[in-house]
C-alpha cells in the first residue's frame, strides 16, 4: 500500500491533479475538450483536472479534438502503474480488460471514474467492495442515464428515502420504437427499421430490444438504491419484438400503453429485478415519456414519486456525467480527503424469481366465436385464482379477439391458466401476454 | 478559531456525531424520525447521526413524535453555542433569528444544514461565503422542491454542464390551481376555493400565487445553476389571479398551455431570473406537469434537456432532503473532511431587467369589429417591430376578441405596442399579456 499513501499525500499537495484516459472514443474526446474549460472545471472542483496520459489502440488516428501526440500511449497499464495519475478514467468500454484495470488501478489506490454500463452491472459489487476496502472512490455516473443524475442522487440525496421501488424506462432505442408504434401504427420491423435510419438503433439490435441493455443499466441502479449486490444476471428479461400494433391498439382502448419497463422493488428483505414490455396507465408518469427519451422513477414512503428523465445517451451528456464525477472527487482529492463517501457496502439480497411476482397481466387470445366459449374460457382463471378486472371481446366473424387484463395475481397461477388456454381447442392462439404496472 | 479546529478534531473520533435541531415542527418530527432508523443512517453515513438537542418556544407541547423531554431547551444559542454540537439543523423558517443563528453557528466551525427557504433566497450568498471562508459545509436541498433531488445534482453531478437555462414549475398550489381551470374550465377563484379545500393552498395564498414561493426558490436554483449571487430581490415576478379560463381555452386553441414558470437564463455573462405565467407548448416537457406536482428542466450545449420532478414540498419529503445533507456531511466529518466540497464561490453577475428580455409574447384584446379595424392593430405592431406569429380572431357581434402570438420581441418594444394600443378607441379592452416560452 505504498503506492497508495504516496498517491494521495502527493495530491493533497498540488495544485493540480491527473487524469489518465483509457480509451479515447466519443465520450472521451468530450471528456477531454470540457477538462480544456479550465475556468468551468477548475472553480468547481477548486483544483485544475490534466489529462497527462491517453491509452489508445492507434496513437496515429486522426481524432476529433487536438491532443498533443506525446500524451498518448498504447500500454494502458503504464497509466494504470504510474505514480503521476491520480484519477483513472475508463472509456475502453466492455468487460476486459476493463475490468482488470479498474481493478489493478483501485488496488494501487487511484480513483476511477467509469461510464462502462457492462463492467458496472457486472463486476459493480466486486469493484465498489474493492474500493471501499482500499479506500478510494468509485465514480459511475456515467454508466447509466448519460447525463441524467441518477447514481449520487439516488445514493445520496435520496439516502433517507427508503427507497421502495425503481420504475424505469432505461433504453432509447425500444421507447423510440413503441412510441413510433403507437404514434403511427406502425409495426415493430417497421419502427426499428426508422429507428435505425434515424441512428437511435444499431444495425444490430439485440442488445436494446431484447432488454440486455436496460437489464444491465437497471442492475446498477438497483445495486444504489437498495444497497445490494444486484448483477445483470440477476435480472428477469423479455424484449419487445413480440409487441404487435393490435397489442397497443388494444391496450390504449383499455387506458393503457405500453413501455420497456425497467424494474426494482424491494419487499420484505427480497427485491424483484425485472425488465420486460409493460401496460402502464395513460396518466402515469413513465406513459408520456416519449421517443429517445429515458426517465426513472422513485418511488418511497413519505418520499412519493421522484422523476428523473432526460435523454439517456450520447457522448457529450455521458461526458458531463464522468466530468461530474471526476469535479467531486478531484474536490476531495484536493483536500486530502481519502475513503468513500459512504453508502457503498453493497449486501447480498435474495432476488425473487420472476415466477414469485405478483402483478396484474394483459392477455390476448383469439377464440372461436360461439356460445359457451367465453365462460369455458372464464372458468379456467376462476379455477386457478386469477380474478378478471376488464375484458374486451371483438368479434372477427368465425374468430373473436378477446383481451383482458386480471387482478393482481402470482405469475405462477398465469402460466398455469396459459398451459391450460394453450390445450383448449376452441382458443386458437395467445398471441401475447404483457405484465401490467400500475402502482406510480 | 479555536472551537472550529476542536470540533473537526473531535468529531473525527467519535463514533456518533450530535446533531442540534432548531425548531421542531412537521420537518423536524419527520428527521428526528428518520434519524432514530439507525440501520439506516448509520449504513449510508458510516457513523450514527444523533439528536442531542432540540430547541422549541413551548418545550412541553404534545408532540407527533416521542422525544425524551431532557433533549428540548428554549434557548436556540446554546445549541449554536455547544462545543457537543456537530451539525446543526435549522428549521426554524423565516428570516430572524434564523439567520443569526445560522451564521453564529457556521462561525464556531459546525456544519449547518437548513430547509429554510427564504434564509437561503435572501442570504444564501452571504452564508455560503462564510462557509467556505470557515471551511465547513452549509447543506440546503431541503430548501427548494421538497424530496426532490435538485441543488447537489444541479451543482455536483452538473458541474460540466455549463447549464444554460433552468425552466422550472416550482410552485404546487399555482400548478394545482391552473391544472384545475384547464381541466375543468374553473376561474381562477373557483380553483383557488378547491386547492385550499385540497389542503394545497394556504388560507392567505398570497406567498403562493403572487409568485413569491417561486422566485425564492428560484434565487435558490439560479445561485447552484450558474455560480451566481442571486437573491429573492433580483427575480422578476409577476402571479397568475388574472389568468381567466378564456386564455386558457385561446391558449390551448394555439397549442399552448398555461404554466407559472420561473425561468433562470445565463447568457453573455448576464442572467435573466423571472417568474411569471407562460404559454409553454403543448408538447413541450413542463406543459404536462399536473395538479401540486414540480418540475425543474435544465438545459446545457451537449446536455440536452434533463428534468427533475415529484411533488415538490411537504414534511416527510423535505425531511428526506435534510436527512440526505446531513448524511453526506456526517460521512465527511467522520472521515476528518474539513471544507466545502467545491463550487460555492459565487460570483456577482448581472439580472437582466425585464424590459431587456427577448420573448414571444400572447396578447387577447377586445376590438370593435368592423372593417379596418384589424389592419389598424396590426399596423402598430409594424410600427413597433414586433412581427405577429399567429393570430386567432373571434366575433362576438358588436366586438371581436383578437388572440396573437408575437415572434421574439424585445418587452419594451411590446410594452410601447401595449401604450399604444391603450389609446386607440376601436380597442376595448387588452385583458391579458403573457409571455411566451416556447424553448425546450
Amino acid at each position: 500500500m505504498d503506492d497508495t499513501e504516496n498517491s494521495a499525500a502527493s495530491a493533497a499537495q498540488r495544485s493540480f491533479l491527473s487524469i489518465g484516459l483509457l480509451g479515447f472514443g466519443t465520450v472521451g474526446a468530450h471528456v477531454y475538450r470540457l477538462l480544456q474549460d479550465e475556468t468551468l472545471v477548475a472553480a468547481r472542483a477548486g483544483v485544475s483536472l490534466r489529462v497527462k496520459k491517453i491509452a489508445v489502440l492507434h496513437p496515429a488516428k486522426a481524432r476529433p479534438v487536438e491532443v498533443p501526440p506525446a500524451i498518448f500511449t498504447t500500454d494502458p497499464s503504464e497509466i494504470v502503474a504510474s505514480p503521476d495519475v491520480d484519477i483513472v478514467v475508463e472509456l475502453i468500454g466492455g468487460l476486459e480488460p476493463a475490468h482488470r484495470l479498474v481493478l489493478e488501478a483501485i488496488e494501487r489506490g487511484k480513483a476511477v471514474v467509469t461510464a462502462n454500463k457492462q463492467l458496472m452491472a457486472t463486476h459493480g459489487p466486486e469493484l465498489l467492495g474493492k474500493a471501499e476496502t482500499v479506500g478510494v472512490e468509485l465514480g459511475f455516473e456515467g454508466s447509466v442515464g448519460g447525463g441524467i443524475p441518477l447514481i449520487k442522487p439516488i445514493r445520496e440525496s435520496l439516502a433517507a428515502a427508503r427507497i421502495r421501488a425503481v420504475t424505469a424506462i432505461l433504453n432509447g432505442t425500444t421507447n423510440y420504437i413503441l412510441t413510433r408504434m403507437a404514434a403511427e401504427g406502425w409495426t415493430f420491423e417497421a419502427a426499428l427499421t426508422a429507428a435505425q435510419r434515424q441512428g437511435f438503433a444499431e444495425a444490430d439490435p439485440r442488445e436494446d430490444i431484447e432488454g440486455h441493455d436496460a437489464a444491465a443499466k437497471l442492475a446498477i441502479l438497483a445495486s444504489a438504491a437498495f444497497g445490494c449486490q444486484v448483477t445483470n444476471d440477476d435480472v428477469y428479461r423479455e424484449g419487445i419484438a413480440s409487441i404487435t400494433p393490435k397489442d397497443i391498439a388494444f391496450a390504449k382502448e383499455l387506458g393503457f400503453a405500453i413501455k420497456l419497463l425497467a424494474i426494482a422493488r424491494s419487499q420484505d428483505g427480497e427485491i424483484e429485478a425485472r425488465v420486460h414490455p409493460a401496460l402502464v396507465p395513460l396518466n402515469h408518469p413513465l406513459a408520456t415519456v416519449a421517443d429517445e427519451f429515458n426517465a426513472v422513477l422513485v418511488d418511497g414512503p413519505g418520499l412519493g414519486p421522484v422523476i428523473f428523465s432526460g435523454r439517456g445517451a450520447g457522448g457529450a451528456p455521458t461526458a458531463v456525467a464522468v466530468v461530474g464525477d471526476l469535479v467531486a472527487i478531484g474536490t476531495r482529492l484536493r483536500l486530502g480527503f481519502r475513503g468513500r463517501p459512504g453508502g457503498v457496502h453493497l449486501v447480498p439480497m435474495r432476488v425473487r424469481p420472476i415466477e414469485e411476482v405478483v402483478l396484474p397481466c394483459y392477455l390476448s387470445l383469439q377464440v372461436i366465436d360461439r356460445p359457451g366459449v367465453f365462460a369455458r374460457v372464464a372458468s379456467v382463471f376462476g379455477d386457478e385464482q386469477v380474478s378478471i378486472a376488464s375484458i374486451v371481446q371483438k368479434s372477427r366473424g368465425a374468430v373473436a379477439d378477446v383481451v383482458l387484463v386480471t387482478h393482481d395475481a402470482p405469475e405462477r397461477a398465469v402460466r398455469r391458466v396459459l398451459a391450460r388456454l394453450r390445450e383448449m381447442d376452441v382458443v386458437k392462439a395467445i398471441p401475447t401476454v404483457i405484465r401490467v404496472e400500475a402502482t406510480i
